[in-house]
């Protein structure tokens, strides 16, 4: 099959538009959906600066690579969880990935930080849900003890998808209204974008691959049995039937997302009596899991 | 495996709740449930006067059986919509239904009244969408032309979960405002009420087949490939991996309902010029499909 825009032959079928890209042309591609996914949400402008929080997987490794080709000012954190026989190995394709690209790389090591890894913690939380709330505290208050602007992640279409179709299906709105490609920055909560927002796992891949980028494949041992990893399957089911099923469920949300405004439980924001951030009770879930006595201290040496 | 309340042979194990179940106490198990239906939502009165809309397929057999065994003062209509090789089919099971619950039978024939059957008319809509159309016109004007209180459907929980799993993707939200078990008379719309709402299709093959009722299993030709059964399998997955999503996923719907109220399109409702029934435009839908000059004749003789 040869490329819809010259005479090599295709590297990717895409499915939804149904074209056959050569690797430039696929390349070409890719960049400009990402591009114009920036453009259309306003992620950010040119002379902000961009964390990126960087895993050592497929969609963090990408999305650095763009926005570096792109000349945006980036600098990449790399939360190590402490996850044996996982984490380490993460640190190892995260240096590699940092490197090719010539970018700062930031890493801070949750078990010297907290005292323990994730898994290893005595709590009544999933796993997942306190790994959630820690990643999220780290980036949130590293990128802000450092004045960047922004903090990038490489959540993808499949994501996103995944994570509306199971609120949905629980009619969890309150979780509805704050999903979207840009989350505002308030006080001490600084922007959280995701530029990959309109492009699938399947074109993060063969992205990955047509520019060299290496990365980790194994999932964390803990996502195993995930639910969402199912509903990932079914959004790929319904894809398969009628192709743009993703797009249009994820933009048909964004033009609805209003309706669950209302649905935001508005407490009171208070200051965090440990660390001082943003928290609902007088001490934030953060400090709380950790059984923290002061702030951590996340400011660049 | 033997019934969770005797010591009989199971006859059904319940998915959910996961309990086996033998024949009588299947049958006390999902009456109570229909009536619990009729209850909560508070569908009629004793003595209301009921037409159930009957088709010949399992969920309208079960539920004019259960009605008539509930006392409740029902008739029947069928409408033979002239699909060859198929309502005629149906119509004939129709028949044997009413019988063995000794029930009026009312029947309207499409071609007769309308000089052709569904499938056959020449127009630019699918064929479901106007079928639809004419089911819905013809048991509604039926309804209130013979004054009855209000119109029964078999619609079941698969039903109901898939059409809002539909809605949901697509984000069609003025149809979701409108979803639901109980749709209030006015004007003259005739009140619709749905008491299998909360039954699963599986539960009702097993109930039909515990009290010897039976019906045509046949597919209507045009439904075939219909989404719709996708949506119905999906669900089913999901059910299976999580029991009771189903029941979660349609009651939860039903708490958040009030959220796209205000995406119902309020557009004035006319006087059809042709019928004088409720209308958007100057001339009503069905009549507009079925290219009439004069109102169909629907009176009992």
């Amino acid at each position: 099959m040869k490329c819809k825009f010259c005479e090599k032959e295709a590297y990717i079928k895409l499915y939804h538009p149904k074209i056959p890209l050569c690797r430039e042309h696929f390349i070409e591609y890719f960049e400009r959906k990402v591009r114009r996914t920036i453009e259309r949400y306003k992620l950010f402008k040119k002379d902000e600066r961009i964390l990126v929080a960087i895993s050592g997987g497929k969609d963090s490794a990408v999305v650095s690579y763009i926005l570096k080709k792109f000349n945006y000012d980036i600098q990449c954190l790399y939360i190590n969880l402490g996850v044996r026989g996982y984490s380490d190995k993460c640190e190892e394709y995260v240096k590699k990935q940092c490197k090719m690209i010539d970018t700062p790389l930031h890493i801070v090591k949750i078990r010297e930080l907290l005292g323990s890894g994730i898994g290893e913690l005595r709590t009544t939380r999933p796993t997942c849900s306190y790994c959630g709330t820690t990643k999220r505290y780290i980036s949130n208050k590293f990128a802000y003890d450092n004045n960047f602007d922004v903090v990038v992640t490489g959540h993808n279409i499949d994501d996103e998808a995944s994570f509306i179709f199971g609120n949905v299906l629980n009619w969890n709105t309150q979780y509805l209204a704050k999903q979207g490609p840009i989350l505002p920055g308030e006080g001490k909560f600084v922007k959280k974008v995701k530029p990959l927002y309109e492009v699938t796992e399947r074109e993060i891949v063969a992205y990955a691959s047509a520019v060299g980028i290496d990365y980790v494949t194994d999932k964390c041992p803990y996502s195993k049995g995930a639910i969402t990893l199912r509903y990932k399957e079914i959004i790929n089911q319904l894809e398969k039937i009628r192709p743009g099923t993703k797009i249009k469920f994820v933009r048909g949300f964004l033009k609805k997302r209003h309706l669950f405004e209302g649905e935001i439980e508005k407490g009171k924001i208070n200051e965090c009596k440990v660390c001082g951030m943003p928290s609902g009770g007088k001490v934030c879930s953060f400090c709380r899991i950790w059984d923290l006595r002061e702030a951590v201290d996340l400011s660049i040496k």
